[in-house]
């Protein structure tokens, strides 16, 4: 019999945030997997450092974040196939999961890859957005408000057209947008309803007026733009 | 001095998706917050209700759910000020929050209450919005596509305009409008790339396309449109 492929959430990347099944499932599993970057660090498996068993084996994905698609795709490939391997050899195999895994996470790649062959389970995990709004003591979105998830590197018309549709629109994977969008919210008015959020929950977390914060903005940062039609009271 | 309050997201309530640090402060707080239906059980407190010390004083909201804001209002200011007593008299108040406290949640009218006089903290938690999406087995968002959360109780031309928009939607607070919003959802070509879900992670949870749905939801139920724009692979 195969094994069960779990996609766990680890949340934003402070290790208190991980959820009981979270911490429980990665405890206790033979057969841990993640994404790392090519040559270098993986934040999931920093984040649940801490609870991962000595002897579990790991596989792990070097993922290169390159512009060219193909790359990222023939690793997500490889590992697929590696964790196909320890399934049908019937090992469960725990994928562990920045954030949360179907929100913008790269196990979303591994789930199209494997979810028609083998069973899969997902453990949601607490997204940066709401860590952002945490960390920023920023109320998203209540009763009939709208919110809108944008990613910095889509084309201003789009941008520019999400921002004055929504009442909250939150700004992912800033980076070396930063300037631009910058520009793109002061040229609609809301420069002052922006505030700039870098490493949630981690010990370099940074809040700010988006006025403030610097060009160069690494890539786990966000901006967050609350109108604030509503008054929340 | 006076005592911190803490809004705590507790997630969409299977208790194992509380994380551990909403544990820890749950289990060590001698005061207690919550919201509860007028006369009604409070879900917040049953998703906790282990964690909860049997001494801990409890301090309950009963909120109306009615369409007028003034009574519910009148509940948050009379709970604004019970919390208000305990900080002054040095306690700590954990305030448990369904889901993460400030997506949608109650504890935004504490929060705007209260933030101006004490220092307050917020523990981020699971959304309704990741936890259905693990339940449908549906990936969200990927890569640079756009995420709209949009309340159905809104009227036909804003759902609209937002479905268009957006390449992935989620529709909020269904409830009774789930006829019109199939309606709606089946004009714009989008009734088979909608899913819905019941009250994710409880045991009475349940999934299915939105076009085999009853007419009759719940209050926690959600549609999940995801256009797949990107192949995911």
């Amino acid at each position: 019999m195969s094994g069960t492929l779990y996609g766990v959430g680890l949340g934003p990347g402070d290790p208190e945030l991980i959820t009981r099944r979270a911490a429980r499932l990665i405890e206790a599993a033979r057969v841990v997997a993640y994404p790392s970057l090519a040559g270098g660090e993986s934040f999931a498996r920093a984040i649940a450092a801490d609870l991962i068993a000595p002897d579990a084996r790991e596989i792990r994905m070097d993922v290169p974040m390159t512009r060219d698609r193909a790359p990222a795709q023939a690793a997500y490939d490889a590992g697929a196939a590696e964790i196909a391997a320890a399934l049908e050899g019937g090992d469960d195999v725990v994928c562990l999961c920045e954030g949360d895994p179907f929100f913008y996470g790269s196990f979303m790649y591994l789930h199209a890859r494997l979810a028609p062959r083998f069973t899969v389970r997902t453990v949601p995990g607490v997204t940066s957005l709401t860590a952002c709004a945490a960390a920023a003591a920023m109320p998203l979105a209540a009763r009939n408000e709208v919110m809108t998830v944008l990613p910095g590197p889509l084309p201003d018309a789009a941008l520019r057209d999400h921002l004055r549709a929504a009442d909250t629109v939150i700004c992912m994977k800033v980076g070396r947008h930063l300037p631009r969008l910058r520009a793109l919210l002061t040229a609609e008015g809301l420069l002052d309803a922006a505030t700039y959020v870098e490493r949630a929950t981690l010990g370099a977390e940074r809040v700010m007026p988006l006025a403030e914060a610097s060009d160069d903005a690494p890539y786990f940062s966000m901006i967050l733009v609350a109108k604030g039609t509503d008054p929340w009271l």
